[in-house]
């Protein structure tokens, strides 16, 4: 294999560790603070985890030496998306480990959750940390989407476990896989088994924190990398004049990721999920708003612009949530019929057939190639898979039409020419951040530590994000601590709140208090491709949505 | 405006000059070469260009020291396309001319060639010039295309430069661009004008290069920009071993930007356009060589790849450039006509009714999807836009057919799902590399020394490039040296010679060496982002083509 230049340079990158961590590993302790309750439904998971609900929050702190770490045997499991620096939380767990106790062994479970259920791993050592230090990506043991949420699949993973002794498994994940580490946690506690189940927070969407967890690892780098790109872009559309560029960006169930870009890099426009959910806006007062801005530019002469759009916007639009959520009853009950239809035409008419009269009318008002990607591969579970819906062309061919109206009624005096983009699978494999490298070792240190100090149901914590990463806190949260009760499948499922982009919060008020200005005016901003060496100002610093929600 | 930290750490990085343009610029002096001839056609281009033909090749050396440079007045244009330092070419220039001489004036023509045409421009000052250095863009000055190519239009250019007292234009483009500026250098020669025009080597593409221009500027950080991204899908794909990644990227007439991207890269394939010519490929030959590999890596379950194609692909399959012609004909002959058809579906049954038969079978062969876009929007002149042409997602449709066919003749048992990409506007006006800094800023200050000279009709050349910038070759190079004559418009003209990709060149051969071994294997290499600091072998290095090209 080919090492790249950057790859063996970042080789030699030493993540930075919260003081506490960087004492030595025998002489830190955990320090329990009050107890915790849910953020609500506190009753049911309460009784829904008897044997790790109201466990206290806890933090490291220096204490008396202990001779030696427990021998302990762990294993690491890297579960959904890929985000930068899951292979950090990897070395950092080893590193603590090995330092705590040279005897001590990591096992990897390959290809996500199901390499623990097929019990498929390999063993760590330095050979292979060394290989993956400060690098991308998930492939040193491959991520799965899995879930581990069954009694049945349970019981597998006490075997398994028991037959390499393994009496901790660390689990880097998002809010699902969390929530079902709380409960394999509750399990394994209930059932007497002397294993501990750690969490790592990880998604790039950013929609995995609260008061506890202020971010999730993965966010820092792959904004940067949209940001990148999205700046270039401006710079190209500011010299070329001649094109508006719609960009859709990763991040289905919150617009964290485009909130972050639009700080990052002032477009012209940018569209929040939540927001459009909140005013209940339907694609057609999108447009509006989108024409009514591009018609201003164009007075002064500037039929340029940089839009942005985040993935899960349709799922937003209340009427478009609607008719999404038709489709996918709608073929559950006659999937067979369905899959029997060979062209997109014939499944079109199929469907229009069987909408209720204000779907059909929603349904009808969307571009045929929507249409197409709404109806043409499904996921797993048979539903629309709303990432593959090409929202940014949508919205030009609604935009084109208005604009065209607009032209003809005289109030549209410009030319519009429209390039559309997608960016999501470019920012979840790049090379973590300073930040991110930093963090996810961190958190990996961190869960070794909690394993150690067997303190099971609990995420990896470390706290003061955007101060220097000396001063940062490291501890556990008990995950239980972050639920609340949802209803999933049609059942109160106790899971882990979902952060969506909260219209009151700072980074919101600050984007709302400055589109105004950013849309007429081409105030763009070019952050540039993420750098890894330099002055620390351009290397070490953090999102604005961090920095934004610590300010006073 | 907001100036990102990267940004502003980039206003202080010191471009790198060659040695001799490091010397007190008094005591630079032009040294002849040997008079030149074009490549070919040698009498015609003579006769074409009797002022300006057979010039000697010049470099800079060190002799005696002037007291001061001329008083110049400079125009400079930005040609076509954006390119990453094409603002280090005018600040290279900038800085020459008044250090030669300060009461010198440079001229910036606003949006391209059309900026002197209408006589629009604004007078360089050292701040605007100090907002723009290292960065990224064609922002300060605008670009456009524009061709300066009639009598008329050069009498207006004479006009404008005479109100200006402007005795030299510099002009920044591709190989149109600068076979425009011979026309207009030789025009001025004849009417016994004194103005100087002097071209610079600009176009991402790669494809404006010769014996004496190594490279033209951009390409490096293109290439890097779009290397970055390859690298990170690669890592996604090989973490989560489901997609299969069909990469578009951009670079129309020649391949130079996907084979370059693939050395840096390491895909799974890579299609070379000038190869599918040679070999007089149909899509569905490449389909089939496509499918091969997938069902390969199928074998070795390996359900997952990235393969690059070239933006012009389709225009090197000989029998889609046979349908392109014809619809553009067809186009050009009943424009009314097909206008005022609505509907795509219209233009589309439209079209086939009036194709050759064997173009109506290709065209019939293609995706509605497709043939929609060979339709919808066409350029300025009525021409199919060849780059609104998703290719990618034409071969994914194709590729996918193929392997069912495969699947039921038994000879294919993996899985296969595709995402889509395309890479162009990202990298074309990202922040210079530290070798385009350097390289444009030497060009441009080079170029200062050829007007300065009254070298006319010269193209701004630095040589030596995969050699440290203080060995580089600073000099000129006659352009009517590159040209030979091609069919233009029904019309034979004098242009230069656009270099394609050689496949008898050191960077396709190495390339094909590798090939079969990448295509099974999984042998990616991650570039990451371009890094402006940190370690020279991260930060400093310009292509493999170039280094392949330089080799022994």
């Amino acid at each position: 294999m080919k090492i790249s230049a950057l790859q063996k340079a970042r080789y030699s990158y030493n993540p930075k560790l919260p003081a506490i961590l960087r004492e030595d590993i025998l002489s830190i302790r955990p320090v329990e603070g009050g107890k915790t309750t849910s953020v609500s439904d506190q009753k049911q998971i309460e009784k829904l985890f008897p044997n790790t609900y109201g466990l206290p929050q806890v933090s490291f702190a220096k204490g008396g030496k202990r001779e030696c770490g427990r021998k302990m045997n762990v294993g690491v499991i890297l579960s959904g998306g890929q985000a930068p620096g899951g292979h950090n939380v990897i070395c950092g767990l080893y590193d603590a480990l090995k330092k705590a106790n040279p005897q001590s062994t990591l096992y990897g479970f390959l290809g996500g959750p199901s390499g623990i259920l097929e019990d498929k791993y390999i063993v760590m050592t330095d050979e292979l940390i060394d290989a993956y230090r400060n690098t991308g990506g998930f492939d040193i043991i491959g991520s799965g989407r899995t879930k581990l949420e069954t009694t049945e699949q349970f019981e597998i993973c006490t075997k398994v476990c028991r037959s390499h002794g393994i009496n901790a498994v660390v689990i880097i994940g998002g809010d699902d896989s969390n929530t079902n580490a709380a409960v394999l946690a509750e399990y394994f506690r209930a059932k007497g088994e002397k294993i501990c189940v750690v969490g790592c927070p990880k998604t790039i969407d950013g929609d995995l924190k609260n008061e506890c967890i202020e971010a999730s690892f993965g966010f820092d780098t792959a904004v940067k990398t949209y940001s990148e790109l999205i700046g270039n872009i401006e710079r190209d559309a500011n010299s070329a004049r001649k094109y508006w560029h719609f960009i859709r960006l990763m991040g289905r169930s919150a617009s964290h990721i485009a909130l972050e870009c639009a700080l990052q890099t002032q477009p012209n426009i940018c569209l929040i999920g939540e927001e459009v959910e909140a005013k209940n806006q339907s694609i057609d007062e999108i447009t509006d708003y989108i024409a009514t801005i591009i018609a201003k530019r164009a007075e002064a002469g500037n039929n340029f612009g940089v839009i942005l759009v985040p993935e899960g916007l349709i799922e937003f639009v209340p009427s478009l949530k609607v008719l999404i959520r038709e489709i996918n009853d709608l073929l559950a009950r006659t999937e067979q019929q369905f899959n029997a239809l060979e062209s997109i035409a014939q499944k079109i008419s199929f469907v229009e057939g069987k909408l209720s009269a204000e779907s059909k009318k929603v349904f009808d008002s969307l571009p045929e190639e929507i249409k197409g990607q709404l109806l043409a591969d499904r996921d797993p579970h048979g539903n629309v898979q709303v990432s593959k819906i090409e929202t940014e062309k949508l919205l030009i061919q609604t935009v084109t039409k208005r604009l065209k109206e607009m032209k003809a009624a005289g109030t549209y005096k410009g030319k519009f020419s429209a390039q559309n983009h997608f960016f999501g699978y470019e920012g979840r494999c790049a090379f973590p951040s300073n930040f991110d490298a930093d963090y996810c070792y961190s958190l990996g240190y961190n869960a070794a530590l909690l394993a150690d100090f067997d303190l099971s149901g609990y995420l990896s914590s470390v706290r003061g994000l955007s101060l220097p990463a000396d001063q940062w806190q490291a501890g556990g949260i008990p995950i239980t601590m972050m639920m609340n009760l949802e209803q999933r499948h049609g059942e109160m499922k106790p899971v882990i709140r979902k952060a969506l982009v909260e219209l009151d919060g700072k980074p919101f008020r600050y984007f709302a208090s400055q589109r105004d200005s950013w849309a007429v005016g081409t105030e763009y901003t070019f952050p540039g491709a993420i750098q890894y060496f330099g002055p620390s100002e351009v290397c070490d610093r953090t999102t604005m949505t961090l920095e934004l929600e610590h300010s006073k």
